[in-house]
């Protein structure tokens, strides 16, 4: 319970954020802004929310931002804002993937922290690009694999390292959804359309937008390193463009000597599933499984012993968990409590910068680096599927 | 996804707020303060959130308020915003049981808003006198029994109204928790301290903190009244002055000829459970269970049909709980968001109350009223045990 | 997995056994069947399985009996086997409960042991005789109260007896079913057609049928003996004779100091429960909870750790499970295994009175003073309902 | 409720069974006893329980054997009972899977009908060997893939035959248990040290013992036939010789036009997993779920609708689950159960054949081309992963 921004920690100025997308109708922009508020370190107070003049200034409006600083064009925004002085100090970037690289661009090169939507971009030449970019850059850049803002996903990544399950020989991830089992891409589903269309997604279709979010969890919580892996990939929906399911075996570097394998699927044709994503990791010592769906639970069996529920705030929860929780155990947090997590690790890395000091090494964030890896892993799942599932390096 | 102040409603101006109580530490302040951002209708500018004054100030200096506005007392907030010309519109009252209706009369009798926590009120005579002046003051009095606001609990209530499960015959409910199976209170541990504490918590322990959240949840869930209680309460641990564990029978007014009856059992001592809170309603047509561990789903059987799991948002579920959803299906929401929507409904009704037209007729909030038949259930607890299990109208 | 009669114990001769009720069509008759069979101990040789001769000898040339050892009346039978010398030492009665009494008593003072369906009889007049015969009888009297055979109820009561809980509180118990929800008595269903009349069923219905089974388990898991109990029978189906639904409000002997409560719910009219039966018990360390819809369950909190999942044959589970399990851990075992195991247990104590010696303490069955105390449950329910719930001793 | 001999069916004369393998302490000896007692439809008479002459003879005695028809040696056993009067009209083989093939030949030879535990053969030149024998024999040979005996499984089966969720695209089929986490063959305990010595177990370890098992599970429920596959076996503990782990990829043949995939995991080094065997089946319109631990349910989507729950004997349920079931709903049924279906369906081939009829088209059993499936599935797996999970052409 020590996240809520008004209680454990010193009292800062709220952090000045524009945001580019997200305007009327954006499911994910609106996530975006109740994550930003919710613990109450982000204070909206610019938007380039739509490329259409009309819908960004309306956006604006119904957003209440000063129509002075509501505007169309993600470069402009960057440009007068970096030159007021009450100019945002932080931008986040909610648009489809292919919009990501160009947009970050403008703001990194500026010094405006970016927080932006995954996966990184469209193209692994745009990721390359970006990845430089971010690294030559003063400015912060988060990635909001939200994922990896529930406590109990933390709680997961504190005992594997800490050893509870002793080495890790398995990793198997899956994500499945079953939104795309019928082609409502081309009955004007725009959330569908979009993300079905090449130009605008990129190479992976379930791979880039939710394979990517369940590798990152897999070597989020398990602290390892992919090394390679074998993909098969389908189009089980007459006339689509790109992936809905995807089929992934993996061989993780060795660590400690130990080797690790794993298995990875996702798919969007999967009827029962809303967001099945999951994540199960187990060792010489023990096992550990978590689940989407039910967040709040964590189950882990030391191997010998009775399977345990470890639940959010209750007992065998540790400070990993507890620094990222806001309410006491037996109520349940959800999916915007993790999303507002990474806000709150954004907003304690630049509350860092403001002072010139260094951030706190319990604050946990995706990086550019996990973005690439994303990007990496997508490639990789095309590449070996093209190649009738031969083994890729990544 | 109805429920973000920007998007599908017109946004108006956000609503100034002030709270009673909440200062450092306070759990449910901080409940309360998050509930009140999340969607973005409420802005805190004022409080008198600890009666110390050192502890007050430090409080809103912490929360980012204005000094002035800092108050340690809570009648003179009351008096000194009453006069302000941007002075706060509605307070939320955050304290232990019995600093309730006092401090409630004050801002009522200001024509300022009231959100209270529950219960009401620490005892009856308090109550009526509440009740008295909510019903004659222009101001709002919102109780905030959050569990309403969950949205499948909102999807059980309309089905049963829709006639989904035939006439109610059952409402078992149960809210068992295991925090107090030891005498902490006696050890320092501050919520338990004031929650066994008769002179602050009023006269039912377990009674007045979970089961009035039973009894509200499978009153508002059913649509049923209560007509008489047969109750044996119980102090397990040794020395608590208040009731550790009750067990109650229940017989409700009989609706459209058909009458119905239920069990309440609500516990403090029953080790395993956090937050057990659990309405199952069974009708001539069917049944319906909701757990609040598992607060995205609900169990829904037409008689002699298979089992379904309605989740949040998913296939089945209906307008009252879209209406309070803020996020697709799939991904959880938690017990935040739950308690966000108990502010959001307020919030659309105070604007109605600005505007001077009437509130739409789909915005439910807890009320005056629901808290007197809470605190009447306290009292009838109290009266059916100490008359050995009688039954006692209420 | 000591339970099969070839394994770990001293091959024994089988035991001839004999039926009572049982014909065609009748459900009870063929579980009792299958249950003798399973870990051959028994060997049916005989039955009056019907009181219509035609039907009673039909059942038996479909079973493979010797038609000469087909009886139409139990009485024959009884005298019949009595003087044969390899005729019947065990008897299952399977018919409905008005007929248990005197059939039972036919077999008992012959010598024969009686292994009888519950509940007892279908009158406490009935059952207090019956188990005055079955006092001065030197043959074994078995209720097969089946549920106690279930592994994981066996280490509830292991654990429970050794003080992994602490002292006991509280017991809730519930067994909801839905299939007398509509009056299908009525229409034919010839099971619900005997359990809804009096003249056959007893004084009770849910209460009879189902409630004695969950307070027997109640009273089995937490070792406690019943003080007193208040009752709020219905029958919520127009017509209907016995009740379908019971509320009960228990208070338990106090053992060591420590008192202890509990509920009870019984129901026939809950849509969505198959056969619900579950029984949770709470102590001043830990609380356990088990349930027959996934019996090989047991979940077990031991207070301040996180919830345990112990499985049957699985880590933390100890030799009272064990001795009665047949199979490794991970295969699940159902209810007719653990019908089986009070036909086992039944065996083991038959071979000791053939040898004359004592029988082992591990071995555990349901007696008739289990079963008394069920008919005692039941008319104390009905006597308290009558009352409007008042208290009535048991 | 159609499975016992003595109720819907005309009884028959028991069938003479024999055993080979299954002495004292084998685990999988008793169960087939269990299972074949359970309906009962066989009468063990003979038995070559162990080839050890002491241990045979006393295990023999254990079972009540008559002492002549108990053999040290199957093929002695064989060639006896094939010239007796009575001897024996089926046998149970339940040896280690080396010893399979040889067993198998001498009773298919001599015209004894064979029930075979699986997998078929330790090697697949045996296996052919053995198709070929079991082909040109008048003798059944039937293997015990005993989870296709659920009653769940046949109803999944079922539903997907009858079109319930339209064209099948992916089946994911998964098998992690726990037990070989650590190097336990090696400290002595028999069933490890069987289940991972090549020599005796053949050319897959996980992969023969468990793999093949959720293999012929996906197969059998969803009607799709195996194309290629692509494996990537491990044996992550030192010293093993066999594969304690196995991720597949796989493509099945098309099926009326609609191709399917599906992925395969199965482990012995997943700690938490006891028999964790699942099948999940998703198809153009709906998709199921069914868990080996919780088999009496199965879950069921119909795409666009609320995922239902399907239990064993109640709503929803069809006939193909009705006619292996064997009590009513809500009361479990477990791996015996399922276990006994396989004989009692061998049964009822049996029965037709004694007659010379044809067997009822609704009879199931696994076969002997079931068996060649596994052997094909456990040689690619082993191929595949030689050469660094090419995909292999089944």
């Amino acid at each position: 319970m020590a996240i809520e921004g008004s209680s454990s920690e010193t009292r800062e100025k709220r952090i000045r954020l524009g945001m580019v997308g997200g305007g009327s109708g954006a499911f994910i922009g609106a996530v975006h802004r109740m994550a930003a508020r919710l613990d109450d370190h982000f204070e909206l107070v610019a938007g380039a929310l739509s490329s259409t003049p009309e819908k960004a200034k309306a956006s604006g409006a119904e957003l209440g931002l000063d129509p002075a600083r509501s505007y169309s064009d993600f470069k402009e925004m960057a440009i007068r804002e970096a030159k007021l002085k009450n100019g945002i100090e932080a931008v986040a970037i909610v648009t489809p993937n292919h919009v990501h690289y160009e947009a970050a661009r403008e703001f990194l090169k500026r010094g405006i922290h970016v927080i932006c939507d995954k996966p990184l971009t469209s193209t692994l030449s745009d990721a390359r690009k970006l990845k430089k970019l971010a690294d030559e850059s003063d400015a912060l850049f988060v990635l909001t694999h939200n994922y990896t803002g529930y406590p109990m996903v933390r709680q997961a990544r504190e005992m594997i390292a800490n050893g509870d399950i002793g080495a890790v020989r398995l990793v198997q991830m899956e994500y499945p959804q079953d939104w795309l089992t019928e082609n409502i891409e081309q009955s004007g589903q725009k959330q569908a359309a979009w993300r079905t269309d090449p130009s605008k997604s990129g190479a992976g279709g379930s791979t880039g937008d939710i394979g990517t979010h369940a590798y990152n969890l897999g070597a989020f919580v398990s602290g390892l390193d992919l090394e390679e892996l074998a993909a098969d990939l389908d189009s089980f929906v007459e006339g689509r463009a790109l992936d809905d399911n995807a089929h992934v075996m993996m061989r993780f570097k060795a660590k400690d000597g130990q080797r690790a394998k794993g298995m990875l699927w996702c798919s969007q044709v999967a009827p029962g599933h809303e967001n099945g994503l999951m994540v199960r990791v187990y060792g010489t010592q023990g096992g550990l499984e978590w689940t989407q769906k039910d967040p709040n639970y964590l189950w882990y069996t030391p191997f010998g012993e009775p399977k345990r529920l470890i639940t959010r705030g209750g007992a065998g929860s540790g400070p990993a968990s507890a620094r990222v929780s806001r309410i006491p155990s037996g109520h349940p947090e959800g999916y915007l409590e993790g999303f507002a997590t990474i806000y709150t690790e954004a907003a304690r890395a630049i509350y860092a910068r403001r002072k010139g000091v260094a951030v706190d090494p319990a604050v946990i964030y995706p990086t550019i680096d996990d973005g690439m890896k994303g990007m990496v892993f997508v490639d990789a799942c095309v590449q070996s599927s093209k190649r009738n599932g031969a083994w890729v390096k990544v």
